[in-house]
């Protein structure tokens, strides 16, 4: 199958490329480096070194025996993107290609702005080329569970039943986003939902939870092959950053209570999950939601686990809360539905010692590279001091 | 009360500035002109001659002993926006300043790429320089009844409560929008909900309905001070059309079935309801919606009132089922709630003979000035030919 990976330089995009190319797929990667450039914004740089896509490219191909196209540029611009898309005639696109870190939304109005337009603008370039060009091709989008909030019902995935004075209808699942990266991701999805009933095109939007892992069996064919790993506070997650405090020997920074609950996966889930929607595309007009993640974590869940693996390899783990430089509910309920995705076969790989150690083994590797000044939340949601 | 009213020259705009600085409150507009340049785009104009934003100013002077100040500029421009706030300092600010017409947006990518990143991007300056300069101002925002769509349940006003698995939450309503445009409100409003929660600002989303009539008390001192009247396939509402029609002779298109059920408001209605709001603020950190509508009507019932009246005047009224250019519903459910205003002591213009009496006379007045090209919709919400 011609599959197009927008943003296939990034952290889950050049995996998923190689992921794909390896099982048959003729794969061509669109980007423009935005996120390579974020890093030139902050001083900051993936933890684990990644070579040049020019180079991954050539490494793969070496490797694997398989070629990867390569489209440098903006989907954003059109001119760029729209031969790309009548040219290479994907059947499937799987969509990374946004600006993806709540944090980074959150420094200015300006960051603000750029987030959302380069998000919207992006999707919304997809799904004309698409409606165009493709109309058969299967959008894959990469949405956040992050668009849902923290309600206090169980999250469905993308779609709930409501019962209402007599009444009943099945609507789009109320949405209550925490960032404006957040709110451009549910901005796309009502755009997305939109173009596939009135132009009849079909989507997969992945709710995804927080990845974690740097390893899948196409990086570990060649060093060279490696991709990112964030532990800023801007780009990293919160596992990633543990992580790291652990090794630096810094206490574990848990913002406020820690009891915020979010949905995680393996890297290696990610995937595999892209792969199942593309082997079970959503209809001709078909818009769906699949909630991507394997499991239900706190951050203090996730900070007592670090600190347990640490302890049993001789590190002493300290936990700090720290104040909270997001607005979120910090104790709350949390219950989302994840089994569309375990329903077409996803075989998860949970959080274990072997995952958070295999990690560890990966930071301490590359301890000198650590900067600790990058650790620290620069970014925060509030902007009223009388609020 | 110091009042900024953002897209202060448009057909509501201009009677809002007027209505309010009548009232005795201090009244700024800005406008970047963007209204009357797609007339450009089109070779439309409103049939009612209206005069330039500064002989308006001049005659509302002159008639009512009171000064309108004036900034000609883009919301979108942060350089010019954010003066504009810091040096007037709103008490309240009415947001009026967006593309508002969901054809428009439909016309092809440029349109709706367009609709989007102005309408986003200037919601979002305007919520960046109240948090920054006046975090105490209280914002009206003029959404859309149309952010609802046509759900088999009652359209409740923002929020519903729903249970579900045994729990409970008040959740924000679930939007089905039916155009670029009219998604782009849907974004504005999620956008606005998160920054009242981060940042404590106060917001007012008024949900509208479809408006109609070109006279308010403060236009009838004086035909300098006439609003817009567009009857255009573009920015042309139904009843418009429907009544330039009917004085032209023509029959009414209605498209597909007409069922396709809408709420209403009369001009005057929107003047109320503004100052309603301004007069009782939403708290600080509150986000609140008010559905801004008096009756609900579908659009063959529209027909059938004009062609009702224009028997009364003695004109030979005939409907036509034409194709619907539109994606949608033409039979379905709608029942909105619409208490809230009522509540605050709103006192309904309900559409009757007499209004539509004197529109028609206003239109038979400027019947000259009618352009028979310009009242076919040339926009089609649907672009794949295979769907």
């Amino acid at each position: 199958m011609r599959i197009l990976i927008l943003g296939g330089d990034g952290y889950l995009g050049w995996p998923t490329a190689m992921y794909l190319s390896q099982r048959g797929h003729e794969v061509a990667v669109v980007d423009n480096m935005a996120r390579r450039s974020w890093d030139y914004e902050f001083g900051a740089e993936s933890l684990v070194p990644i070579r040049s896509l020019q180079e991954r490219l050539m490494a793969w191909e070496e490797v694997s025996g398989k070629r990867v196209a390569a489209y440098i540029g903006d989907i954003c611009d059109y001119d760029f993107f729209e031969p790309v898309v009548r040219e290479f005639r994907p059947e499937a696109i799987v969509h990374y290609g946004e600006q993806r870190a709540a944090p980074y939304s959150m420094i200015d109005r300006k960051h603000a702005v750029y987030t959302q337009v380069n998000n919207i603008v992006g999707n919304l370039n997809v799904l004309y080329a698409m409606a165009d060009h493709v109309p058969s091709c299967h959008l894959v989008k990469l949405g956040t569970m992050g668009e849902y909030g923290t309600p206090n019902i169980d999250i469905e995935e993308g779609f709930i039943t409501i019962e209402h004075k007599g009444r009943k209808d099945t609507l789009p699942y109320p949405k209550q986003p925490g960032s404006f990266y957040h709110l451009s991701k549910v901005h796309d999805s009502h755009n997305i939902m939109f173009c596939c009933r009135i132009w009849g095109l079909s989507a997969t939007d992945l709710n995804q939870g927080v990845v974690y892992g740097v390893d899948t069996d196409e990086i570990l064919m060649d060093e060279r092959l490696r991709t990112r790993f964030d532990y800023d506070g801007v780009f990293g997650t919160v596992l990633n950053r543990f992580l790291v405090q652990a090794v630096m020997g810094l206490p574990l920074t848990v913002y406020g209570k820690g009891g915020q609950t979010r949905g995680f996966l393996d890297i290696r889930d990610t995937l595999a999950c892209v792969e199942l929607a593309i082997r079970h595309p959503a209809e001709r007009g078909q818009y769906r939601v699949f909630n991507q993640f394997t499991e239900q974590f706190s951050v203090l869940d996730l900070a007592l686990a670090v600190q347990e693996q640490g302890k049993k390899l001789g590190m002493d783990v300290t936990i700090d809360h720290t104040p909270n430089p997001r607005v979120e509910l910090e104790q709350h309920y949390y219950n989302a539905i994840n089994t569309n995705l375990l329903d077409l076969g996803l075989q998860p790989h949970y959080l274990n010692d072997t995952l958070l150690e295999s990690v560890i083994h990966v930071v301490e590797r590359y301890k000198d590279r650590t900067k600790h000044h990058l650790i620290q939340p620069d970014v925060n949601w509030r902007r009223t001091t009388n609020h």
